[in-house]
């Protein structure tokens, strides 16, 4: 996994996309635990110690909330900007406000945020069903004076594509979920650029 | 919210369930922007500083994951035991497995898995779909040698009891998620007696 200077080389998925996790380098049943100042070591050495190359962009998924390697990311390294992704439910979206907040003070610019799991289309009748609340994206975009980058659907295809390692975006990039992740990632190209 | 002895009185649901959340000494909007540290110290003060009098259980929601404030609770605080959450795709179901192992490693009983967002079935036709896969949960356990506690079904009115504090148990008690969501308590229960 290192070349000749120690230095990782990570991961390529077969849409060509360079990937890294704490979980490569661990049995796959094996926890990480690790307390706050040991993630933020580990979060330098995939900055500083990854043979990246040349990138387009570097995506960072980070845990929900408003904790260590969140801090740690907006402290030490220049970020283009974050995007907040939750689903519609009230409960959800105090959380994406908080989010907000804490990017706002950490003086890191907020994209945009993203409604993820916004409703469900039955297969069989075609019934539209919003499973976790209708609107509450747009809503608190809106409020919050941010662009709603997109609302992604409930879609069982995602589910296997994420377990498979097959992307619907390539495997069937005509279904409705497929064209909301292509709009998100153009506003997000865009307002990077 | 303190008595004569400075300690915090917790809020109590139309239930009769006392709750306390970080989220109530904060403006709602604010994130709780805390490292490791600090967030140890404010789980010994939900412990030693609030008034819950006696008590049949004491249930703590975690975060996801294996990080500080597990590893806080499991090393300082006696616990009856734990109960792992998990979606039923291959993805979180690995998750399930770190989780295990880390509580198997700090010596605290894993009680069983509940299997959350286990399906959907459509108002309008009553098509069942496993938008997350199906079986998931069960085949872990079976794997794991873990009891499967129950499986928690999409629906709704979970979703809208959690945003308005009407908790389905009580509003629907008949609802398949509100039967699922009594075994499970009986089986933690009965578990831990």
């Amino acid at each position: 996994m290192g070349d000749e200077n120690g230095k990782i080389f990570p991961a390529q998925t077969p849409g060509g996309v360079k990937v890294l996790s704490f979980g490569f380098f661990v049995d796959a049943d094996q926890p990480v635990i690790w307390r706050g100042p040991m993630l933020q070591k580990a979060l330098e050495q995939f900055f500083g110690d990854v043979h990246w190359g040349e990138l387009d962009y570097l995506i960072v998924d980070l845990p929900p909330g408003t904790g260590d390697v969140s801090l740690t990311l907006c402290q030490n390294v220049p970020l283009a900007g974050t995007v907040i992704v939750t689903t519609p439910q009230d409960v959800a979206l105090i959380d994406a406000r908080k989010s907000l907040h804490m990017f706002t003070k950490l003086e890191t610019r907020v994209l945009g945020i993203v409604e993820n799991m916004s409703g469900f289309e039955c297969p069989e009748c075609g019934h539209l069903e919003h499973i976790f609340g209708s609107g509450g994206g747009a809503r608190t975009a809106e409020e919050l004076g941010l662009p709603l980058l997109g609302s992604v659907p409930l879609d069982p295809a995602i589910v296997i594509g994420g377990d498979t390692g097959a992307p619907i975006v390539l495997e069937r990039p005509d279904s409705p979920a497929a064209k909301a992740f292509m709009e998100i990632a153009e506003k997000v190209a865009k307002a990077t650029a």
